[in-house]
């Protein structure tokens, strides 16, 4: 059962760089892509932006559609996020070959990924630099997380397949947000 | 003494969503700044986008002089990259006051950052959505390594002075570059 997570929280699960995955949906058909390249532009409403190379499949769906859901796997999943980016949607129903569960969004037509400890529907809100930088910026609606994934270590692409899993949590005394 | 860098290998320093410094040159004043809103954007020549809030000291320096210094920190450093992020160039001289040691860029003005273990020299190449999103388009001109550092673990920052240290590495057989 997913819960509900504030928005103003959201900035505490893509900061720290996590390799998520990206779901969209059109013409009849859902696809699921890997992306590391992404980042925090805002806090409240949470903007995020994206780059989703023209190469893959899901540009054209993003683009059309303006949804996305990016949903955050723990270590745990690793094996089945690297497949994802491995293979293309326009080869692959990529849900059911890899096992991964789709289910429904609140505010938008692309699925959450049920085995991911968070998910966020997300928007796009400007356009401006995607045909140069096939960059997107995205506004996140609504954002769910996984109560019984209580610790997820998430994974971070040092590029050619080799991650680095979070490590030891450190406290340090921090005016920043 | 710090190594040239393939800039074809930056994607692999920033790709993992470490906190990083950013350095400025402006009126006569070196200034260094904590982020960690920033993403990948082309492989190469490697692009970067940053976020860098106009409420923040280096905001006026980087959109004056289009030049930064991007330095990634290893863990060894985290205490004085909270405090870099807990002050403003305003009113404080950081590179003094925290003793980080600034070195000669070769194609920018701004200082590389000496105790740091990979120094990226970079332009702004796109400030389309500056004004909109204090969002910077960076070009990376130079790259620098500190070979003496072999296996530096960096820090991903989760909100409040919480970060994530790097643990264990994996590899996975992956098609990503």
């Amino acid at each position: 059962m997913l819960k509900d997570l504030s928005l103003s929280k959201v900035y505490q699960l893509l900061e720290p760089g996590p390799v998520v995955l990206l779901t969209t949906a059109w013409q009849g058909r859902v696809n699921v892509m890997t992306m590391s390249w992404h980042m925090m532009v805002e806090f409240e409403p949470p903007l995020i932006a994206g780059v989703v190379s023209s190469a893959n499949y899901s540009f054209a769906a993003l683009r059309a559609t303006k949804e996305c859901v990016i949903a955050v796997p723990a270590v745990e999943l690793a094996s089945k996020v690297v497949k994802v980016g491995n293979c293309s949607g326009r080869d692959v129903q990529k849900f059911e070959r890899f096992g991964l569960t789709p289910a429904p969004a609140e505010r938008v037509a692309p699925p959450l990924v049920a085995e991911c400890f968070a998910n966020l529907e997300c928007k796009v809100t400007d356009a401006r630099l995607v045909n140069k930088y096939n960059l997107f910026v995205l506004e996140v609606l609504k954002a769910w997380i996984d109560p019984a994934q209580k610790y997820p270590k998430t994974i971070h692409h040092h590029g050619c397949g080799r991650f680095a899993v979070d490590g030891e949590m450190i406290k340090l005394k921090s005016r920043m947000r």
